[in-house]
């Protein structure tokens, strides 16, 4: 599916661009970039080193200031309507528009921080912080949109992961969508995030070290060896097609995890044959109905993407995959994580998945 | 300084114990050990090997019916002052009282489960949730009571961490308290937690793991490293006596973290001299109250206890100390642990540590 990509600079450096599909134009240039002022580079932003963990850990204050779930009239990330209110976006209307967040936590001219006495470790908060906008209307959600849309914002994560992977300095290019204000969601414009990280985050770097071991001991992937066993028992499955599978995994860590992974040993987006890609978004779409429709309201996640580094080494092991995790326990009832999950480690799941497998896969959008 | 312990069994075999200090007698054993009637047994109960992650992931379904924020005359952990309602607490006074957790994630007698199909595996959630009433009094607070009643609580803890350690199946003994609805506490009178772990949780295993290669390469414990670099630069003290210092580490994840930390090479609770017991009390009931001062309402968070392993091996890394995380951002904004936390595993502090030390360090409670 052909895109056209047009892009422009904003006043403060920040690249915005927006996304067009089969021949449509991309929105008028003349449209001013204008916004409101900003101070991109006040605040502390810097990586410092946890050397009890062995992580980075991002410092980033100017976050302090981002603005907080504002009336819809008033949402920075709606198209410009009004020239005294001037938003993230100068054009009207648009398919979809990526642009550098206005409080990173990784910036591409992240400065050099000063060094500190050992055993601590500092170094500079290089990377890119990205939003997507899903769709001009404030209201509209990921899975409300037409499949075709959905197949098309594929293509649009593919593409970024591939300009994104390009830049040396980065080693990771995480995809993800924060939803909801239950978990902490600012702006409920629908939108997803990318941040290029110039580190292989501590999750990931686990998986992958696990994902070695499983082959060293077993001689096959971890992520083929669990889909071949909850296909095999169908009691998780929650929605499938040719290219991918969804389940609420057998070893659950969250009462509505879901689990979105590639049939096929897929190491990243790109990977994706054209049908595999729409394969991945009728299932999400699917998997985003089935959420929504099991309560009657928009379900609040967290959507993550993992996939191989782009740090320049093989990562034989990657398995190209989704995680969904929702914060509720019940429906009327969040999963906090407490003191045995964020001070020890260990998940406790109040729930059964086999149960919460048999919900989504009986949750349907009414017509 | 001598403690006393009054062991009695529930009617549903759960034990409680009474402990006493300084000749004050045990409560009266006359008082009837009633209490709601229960099926601690009903539900879903095991151990589940996530193979993505390596590590156990509790499945305790029962919990899901766990009391949720009664009324204050409905408390459950209140002493029973009307037969019609018995509560945990048959006698109606005391200075401490443990006893088994009603709606546990680990249990003495975990039924064993079935093997799953490989890569799948379970086994028993074996293991012991206690619950620590501090006072019986509902509306008070750690921070709040006298020193010598922290400084009893501490032999409590040494108590309970020696006699759970001892248990053969334990690996691994937490001593921790989640306090305030923000984090999801269920019944808000003042109490702690124990879980016995049949095996060291992952978050644990990562520090010990990082401890052992500190020293391997550089000579040294890291966590002694870290205290004398922090008391070396003084910016991120909150609190010190000759035996305890407390601080917002360099690498804080989170904005009001705080750690407190043995200023010996104490393994465990159970090294601690008379006199370093003594000087735990009072920097934990000096950071308690100034988080308490900070905003003039009990700072909510997770207070985690990290200490030597009792799985039978030596673990000479150990290094005694507590955790604090609140939630708070700032005073009327709470940080949320989001995709980039969770799924990347990739902590994001919008704050700067020695800000936030410094701001702990001027808060005092108002006499």
């Amino acid at each position: 599916m052909p895109l056209r990509k047009h892009q422009i600079t904003k006043p403060d450096g920040r690249y915005l661009i927006y996304y067009s599909f089969e021949g449509r134009e991309p929105p008028e240039p003349s449209v001013a970039a204008a916004e409101a002022p900003l101070e991109p580079k006040s605040g502390h932003m810097e990586l410092r080193w946890h050397p009890l963990l062995e992580e980075w850990v991002i410092v980033a204050t100017h976050r302090q200031e981002r603005t907080f779930l504002p009336p819809a009239e008033y949402c920075p990330l709606c198209p410009t309507h009004d020239p005294s209110f001037p938003t993230e976006v100068p054009a009207s209307d648009y398919e979809f528009v990526v642009f550098e967040n206005r409080f990173p936590s990784l910036r591409r001219d992240a400065p050099e921080p000063a060094s500190p006495a050992p055993p601590y470790a500092a170094t500079a908060a290089q990377g890119v912080c990205e939003v997507i906008l899903y769709s001009p209307d404030h209201d509209s959600t990921l899975g409300a949109m037409p499949l075709p849309v959905v197949r098309r914002l594929v293509d649009v994560w593919v593409d970024r992961y591939r300009e994104l992977a390009a830049r040396p300095e980065i080693a990771y290019v995480f995809i993800f969508e924060n939803r909801g204000r239950e978990i902490g969601v600012t702006l409920t414009h629908p939108h997803g995030q990318i941040y290029a990280f110039p580190y292989i985050p501590p999750r990931v770097e686990r998986e992958l070290a696990v994902a070695a071991r499983f082959r060293a001991e077993r001689g096959r992937c971890v992520y083929c060896t669990v889909l071949e066993r909850e296909r095999a028992e169908k009691t998780r499955l929650v929605a499938e097609n040719e290219s991918f599978t969804a389940f609420v995994p057998y070893f659950a860590r969250l009462p509505y995890e879901v689990h979105l992974v590639s049939r096929r040993h897929r190491s990243s987006l790109v990977e994706l044959s054209a049908r595999e890609r729409g394969g991945l978004a009728d299932v999400l779409k699917t998997v985003l109905l089935k959420y929504d429709s099991l309560w009657g309201f928009p379900m609040p996640f967290t959507m993550v993407m993992h996939q191989q580094p782009t740090d320049g080494r093989e990562h034989p092991d990657c398995h190209f995959h989704i995680e969904f995790a929702p914060p509720y326990r019940s429906r009327d009832k969040l999963k906090y994580l407490a003191g045995c999950e964020t001070g020890a480690g260990s998940f406790i799941n109040d729930t059964l998945p086999e149960e919460k497998a048999e919900e989504l896969r009986w949750a349907e959008p009414r017509t």
